[in-house]
Formats: structure tokens, C-alpha cells, sequence
């Protein structure tokens, strides 16, 4: 990397883990990093030196670049709290509302705040990190999903953040799997033919709490293997998700997933078996090109 | 307790506890007992041995009262595996299909079989044990609700089991309150003010993975004490199960429901707030009812 090539210090500090990316004026990611220091693992007053021990070589390289920041970093527990801005909300207004660290010698780093939206009399939905991903995807009208231990699925309108709505998807598959009923009869290694099977009863009647229950009448009955068991349970809450996340979208809506991996490869399933195609975002790619934007929509 | 009294001894042998009623002629229970033993607890082979231990003395004051086991003592894992049988089923077809068991002396016990059931196309559903609570409430035309950490709703017709439901609820709420993201919200002692506002967010539009997840945001914005997330938690499931539980009832439909203590209350609540008056019938009063009442049809 050559000092004068970056033209922005992005980074991604969420709750378990540090990524940062040392980024030029073309967008294209120079150098990056990751690390298990997310803000949980900083002690209190500690931000400005986990930062420096992480990126102060790219600061010093490129001592005009900004350092901007996304995710939990702008919480309660983070460095400073971001207060959250309310849907609908433009991209314009997310890049004014950066709130604003001293990261000494006179700089200031950036962090970016997180959302709340509110349907009427319903209860408030918050996102911190994943609005910038939403920035970074270039949607104008469509969802934005964004799979996780808790997903978020973003209405875009004329390119404003409409609202959103998170699942627990993540967290009841732990949850489930390893403390309830079902976890007892699941074996491994998981057989993958479950996952579409579980696809296929999430579209039944009864709600979560009786459909999963189906997963222990069906072993006993000898029609699914123990092996299945877990790809199952992932299919039935997956395609719950997706279920309910596409009952917000218009036929014509553009559907963007920001996933990788096994995310993206369940996700996509789901959603092609629910008769919608998917445009494929890497969640690291989205961030970058959020951030990129946000930067670019203050100047 | 006279010996020529004893007209039945009945027992409710499950996968935790047995208990077992020594019941007259008019079904007043003379004795009762209740043990740690459930079958979970009984080496291979030492049913004989354990029914002896509990109720021998029983057995030998009353030589002709018949000896009657339901629940999961009848499951591959019990003493021997009496059979489900598919709804809809009539009690004189349960009574007909006991398993029989050798008790020594050539004395022969009786295990009411399970039932199973199954929608058009759907996965099957079990239950084991609840039959005889059923045949113990006496509805004609209704629904008959057993809480617990599987919940069962059965609908009956004419007299008949039709069909019933099954809703982990009690197995979700451990799972989701002790191992998700909402555990580590949550505080001691409960208020209980949250269960009525966990009713109230049932009836939103998302999907239980979604509607989860405002007691995190709740809590988040202040609305929402962490008193009381496990109330309100529970409002949520409870909520959803009646929902669902009631989608299956007719508006002239008795409702009975067989529980006590918390389960009675909360679930007596939840159905008054969707508008649905119900019978309770104290659990351990339906046992004893349902197995006099199937001995009686086998005569």
C-alpha cells in the first residue's frame, strides 16, 4: 500500500469483532484487517488506543483520510453513543448525523448512527451497523435482507430507508437446536435434505411453536432422519422469515441479500423457493460502499 | 382406607413423575401418591418391580380392582409400547385398545394407548396421555386445552376426538428466556404487568422470530421494564398459541381447559382477552375421570 492511495479508513466495530479496511479513492479495499476486539473486549475509555493499536499506521500513512466507523461502536456501550435517527430516512441525513470522536492531534473520527423504525402503534425496530450496508447496496426501490442471529430486512422507497423489520432467526436456531425437545433428537453430521423440507412446512398453518414440534412427530414416525433434524428446524425458521419479510414487498421490488457463505446459500434457496431471485451482496463489499457513499454525501 | 372400597387404582405414569389413585366406586380418590419415579427412572425390566413398590398394597386390599397406566408408561420407552391410535377416535376405541401387561399372580395391567393425528398432507402429531384427561372433561362439542411444556388442543365432535394441535410454548419459553438475547435482558423478581402487553403484541403481523424482539427494543427505548421481559415473554407465546389454538374453534365451541396454578391463570387470561370464557378442570381430576370412564366403557 502507498501512503497517498488511501483515501478512507472504514471500519466495521460491532459487538464481537474489529474490521477495518484501508480504503482508495476508487473504492478499492488496499489493505484490511480483523479482529476479536470487539466493544465487549474494550475496557472502559479504551477506543482511542484499540483504535490507534489497530489502524494508526494508516492514519499516520494518510493523515487527511477519514476514519469512519459503523456498527455497535456508536451504541450505549460503544465509544460515544449515535443517537438513532427515525425512518424514513435518506442517506443524505444518515451522512449528517455522523456523530464525532477526537481521535487526537486535532482529528476527528466519525461514527455512523443507527436506526429506529416504528410501524403505527406498533412497537420500535432498531438497527446499528446495517444501515450502512443498506447504503452501500444501491437499491432504489426493493428489500434489503440481511441474514444474521438477528436479521434485518429493509423497505427501500425512491432510494429513503422506508423502515424495517428484524427476526431472531439466528438466535432461536441456537436456542431451539441445543435447549428444547428438538435438540435431543438431532444427530450429526446434519444431512442437508432437511432444509427444504423445513422450507416446505413453514407454510403451514399453526404458527412457529407448533410447527416445530413437527420435526420430533416426524422422527418418531420414522419419516425424517435424526440426521435432518437440524437442517429442518433451520429450514422451517428460515423460510418463516422469508415468509414474513416478503408479505412487506412489491411483486416488482428489487431483492438484495448482503450474505456469504452458508447465509447466502440458505437464503437464496429460500427466497427461489418462495418464487423471488436475489441479487448477491458481500456483507464486507456492502460496508465499504456504504461508508464510501456516506463520506461521499457530506462533501 | 377400607379395602373393599377401592374400586380402581389408577395411575399417570410419565416421563418424570408417577402417580397413582386409589378411586371408589363413585370415583372419589381414597389415596393418592406421587414419585420422582417416572420411567425415565426405571431400569430395563423393573416396571413390575416399581408399580409393586408404589401401589402393591393397594393391589392386594382391592384383588379385583383393575390396575389402569396412562401416558408415556405406554411409549417405546415405557413398560411396553401400546400403539397410537389415529384420530378421529371414539373413547370406547381407546378403551377397546389398551395394551395389556403381566402383574404376577395372573393379574393383567392395562395402558391406555396414545393418539396420533394428522391434517390433510401434514406432518403427523402425538400425544400420550392427554387422551385420558380428553376423556375425563366430558365435551361434547369443544375445544380441551392442557398447557404445558408441550401444549395440546384437542377439538371434539360429537363426543369424538377429532384432531388436536400441539404448541411447545413452555419448551420455547425456557429455551428463548435462558439462552437468547432476551435472557440477558431480563430481571428478577418478575413483574407481571408485562404478560398482558406480551398478549397484545401476539396479534401483531411478523411472525414470532420478529415480535421477539421488542422486548429487546422495548427495553432499549425505556418503554418496557426488565422486570418485565419474562411476563411479557410469556404473554407472547401463550398469546400466539391461543391465537392459533382458536382459529380451530367454532364460536358455540365449549372451551375447557385442564390446568392449575400459573398455567390456569395465565392461560384463563389469555382466552378472556381474545373474548373466550373456559371451564377449568384441575388436571388431576381429569386422569382420574378419564381412566374411570374408559374402564367403564370396556365393560
Amino acid at each position: 500500500m502507498r501512503a497517498d492511495q488511501t483515501a478512507l479508513i472504514a471500519l466495521d466495530w460491532g459487538t464481537t469483532r474489529l474490521r477495518a479496511y484501508a480504503v482508495d479513492g476508487a473504492g478499492a479495499v488496499l489493505e484490511r484487517l480483523s479482529a476479536d476486539e470487539g466493544i465487549m473486549a474494550v475496557p472502559p475509555g479504551g477506543f482511542p488506543e484499540t483504535l490507534r493499536r489497530h489502524v494508526g499506521a494508516w492514519m499516520e500513512r494518510a493523515p487527511h483520510a477519514p476514519v469512519v466507523m459503523a456498527g455497535m461502536v456508536g451504541s450505549r456501550n460503544g465509544w460515544v453513543e449515535a443517537p438513532y435517527l427515525a425512518c424514513p430516512v435518506s442517506v443524505d441525513a444518515l451522512a449528517r448525523a455522523f456523530a464525532e470522536v477526537p481521535l487526537g492531534a486535532g482529528r476527528i473520527g466519525h461514527i455512523v448512527p443507527g436506526l429506529t423504525a416504528r410501524d403505527a402503534a406498533g412497537p420500535p425496530d432498531v438497527m446499528r451497523g446495517e444501515e450502512t450496508k443498506i447504503a452501500g447496496c444501491g437499491v432504489t426501490d426493493g428489500l434489503v435482507v440481511m441474514p444474521g442471529t438477528h436479521s434485518k430486512w429493509a423497505r427501500i422507497r425512491g432510494g429513503r430507508i422506508e423502515g424495517f423489520s428484524t427476526f431472531m432467526t439466528g438466535d432461536f436456531y441456537g436456542a431451539l437446536k441445543d435447549h428444547t425437545i428438538l435438540g435431543k433428537l438431532a444427530e450429526e453430521p446434519a444431512d442437508p435434505s432437511g432444509f427444504s423440507r423445513g422450507l416446505a412446512a413453514a407454510r403451514r398453518p399453526g404458527g412457529l411453536t407448533h410447527l416445530a414440534f413437527s420435526a420430533r412427530t416426524l422422527v418418531l414416525m420414522g419419516e425424517l432422519a435424526p440426521a435432518e433434524v437440524g437442517p429442518y428446524l433451520s429450514g422451517l425458521l428460515i423460510g418463516t422469515e422469508v415468509d414474513n419479510g416478503l408479505a412487506q414487498a412489491a411483486p416488482e421490488d428489487e431483492i438484495v441479500l448482503v450474505a456469504d457463505g452458508v447465509f447466502a446459500t440458505s437464503y437464496q434457496a429460500a427466497l427461489a423457493d418462495r418464487g423471488r431471485s436475489s441479487r448477491l451482496v458481500d456483507p464486507e463489499d456492502a460496508v465499504v460502499a456504504g461508508l464510501r457513499r456516506l463520506v461521499a454525501a457530506r462533501s
